[in-house]
């Protein structure tokens, strides 16, 4: 059965689209550590990164590093954090977190709620900067 | 002034070394948050991972999948996670974290002890597998 990331990134599910290519797709977290927290989800459906193949984790990075970019300009924040567990979703992902302060970058601190509205503006100062 | 990364890729601070080659050094964190916890530094001093190159940012990742699959091998745990944060030491590096429980992969969760004879037969535990 498709992962949930995998309905997302075939659009049978929304999501707040950041950035795609042809292996990689990005999304902001619904239920963000910070303003900006961003998914980044290789669209090959493989449950554990380091199981992924050097040249596809390799461009995972470089690709990440423009969103992170991105997202220092747009998203007031002390840096990019990175965080990948893995045991939340059985399709690799990488959390990409602009944190204030170094407790947002642990996935048992209090999410952020935003509206879906937000979410959209959120999304779009992220993307001008791309 | 050099940081306390690149006097230990120097040699002129010890370290319980895992694995090296010309742009990155391994080694276990003395402040571990699971037994096997390894720092990935490029040897290049750069404070922010995502100021590094798109080539050296690539291959740190495969770098760190060798490490993370021999930690799998040799260290009892969940799997292995990733975590950037980078406010503690202003060298860029990578937290490979051989988790059993999440909790494991926060930088405020409790550090564990090891004696140095211990870091040592850990260390030489993970290499076998490399």
């Amino acid at each position: 059965m498709a992962t949930i990331f995998t309905k997302i990134i075939k659009g049978e599910i929304p999501s707040f689209k950041i950035l795609e290519d042809d292996n990689f797709y990005a999304f902001l977290d619904i239920n963000p550590l910070a303003e900006g927290h961003t998914l980044v989800v290789p669209k090959n459906e493989v449950d554990y990164i380091f199981d992924l193949e050097d040249s596809i984790l390799a461009q995972m990075n470089v690709f990440a590093k423009k969103i992170a970019i991105a997202l220092k300009k747009s998203i007031e924040c002390n840096r990019v954090g990175i965080l990948v567990v893995g045991t939340e979703v059985p399709h690799a992902h990488i959390h990409l977190i602009p944190f204030k302060k170094e407790s947002q970058m642990s996935l048992s601190s209090p999410k952020l709620n935003f509206s879906a509205d937000e979410m959209v503006k959120i999304a779009e100062k992220i993307k001008i900067q791309l």
